[in-house]
């Protein structure tokens, strides 16, 4: 046990283990966005981490294990939720931190690399519905807090609401479709919570008639009413 | 002005020049999707198209010639806009013909190779674009329709709408994001079109509020109403 706490202690974050670790996941990521997964060697990610090749290799023996745990490195499990006062507030500090890592350095250059590769590799196919799946959780965290709060409705189905608001994004950064202002990133996420249909209105008209009718006996003339709403 | 009528009818449609034409254009469509623009070249174009290769080179003298006339054969241009008697009815015939196009034989790998384009040539990003405007103004047809049938509410966005419901369909074919069933189509479009907010119930909430107040005189209990809903 006495030598199981000495192997910890080599591991523990920020040590030696863990920096190699991350030289070396972060040189795959540069890799992988510069060269394509098709192009990925472990011998250019070790030599762009001045990691010993055979290290790299005992850690990480395929390609397919490296790809995964440098997407892995960038995964969204351990962000913080964001806490704004609002689920508008909550998701435009979510859609932000996405389009940060989406439009980074290396960012926009992984995800084209990463829908290449997808075609070529059912262990990439994995890592990148693993990858997803826990950058939709995170923002169903989010749904599912204003679920609770009575803000969103109950039946809100939270993996396609953070889908319809994360696609654009992911889109306008893969195909030239325009610009990822915050006034963009408002405009996906308001279209979502609100919807388009003039549903709203005519509840509200609904509530309108029933005030109006109580008030009818107070003599308010409800064509007049309608008028002004 | 002879020789140009009869320059116009040997172009006439379905004429042997059209038919040279779709030949070239599909070949191109085709070696595109399986071979990358990187990998596209006028021989292989011509070779597959069983058309002379000075003919191709006369039409189109550069590749990104070939690679925009090939993706504009494929506009939403000249689609009939659905009319089925619902703004949900419309959207999910105009999506499912998204989908057929991006799922089709090479519609997958046109896709792909046009992702991975952007980044090599501008004239392809202006392609992409202008191929893009076409498929959100075949949407935005829908979408004022019912914006001028009083449906949905008249500062809808089309635009915004129409790529909050189509991202996701791209995404899940770039990435292997899950099936493009009927239902996963419905799903996108009755999110862009309710939205998420609880607004609409809470307007409800207001009319039973209302009655509630009516029928506080008959001694039911305010609270208790409130707890169960």
């Amino acid at each position: 046990m006495s030598s199981a706490t000495t192997n910890d202690s080599k591991r523990r974050p920020g040590g030696r283990s863990a920096r190699v670790r991350q030289a070396v996941l972060d040189a795959a990521f540069a890799e992988l966005g510069e060269k394509g997964y098709g192009g990925l060697s472990i011998e250019a990610v070790a030599l762009r981490s001045g990691v010993a090749k055979t290290t790299v290799y005992r850690r990480w023996p395929t390609r397919d294990e490296l790809v995964a745990d440098a997407l892995d490195s960038r995964s969204d499990r351990n962000e913080p939720v964001p806490d704004t006062g609002s689920p508008r507030g909550d998701l435009k500090e979510f859609c932000e931190g996405v389009r940060a890592k989406l439009t980074s350095n290396h960012g926009k250059a992984m995800l084209k690399s990463l829908v290449a590769a997808v075609d070529q590799s059912p262990e990439i196919v994995e890592t990148v519905q693993r990858f997803w799946r826990e950058r939709r959780d995170a923002g169903g965290h989010i749904i599912e807090r204003w679920i609770r709060r009575g803000v969103l409705r109950p039946e809100t189905d939270a993996d396609l609401l953070v889908e319809v608001i994360l696609a654009p994004i992911y889109l306008r950064v893969l195909l030239p479709g325009g610009p990822l202002t915050g006034d963009v990133l408002e405009g996906f996420i308001d279209l979502a919570l609100d919807g388009v249909l003039e549903d709203i209105a005519s509840a509200r008209t609904n509530t309108d008639q029933a005030s109006a009718a109580a008030s009818d006996a107070a003599g308010v003339d409800r064509t007049e009413r309608a008028n002004t709403t």
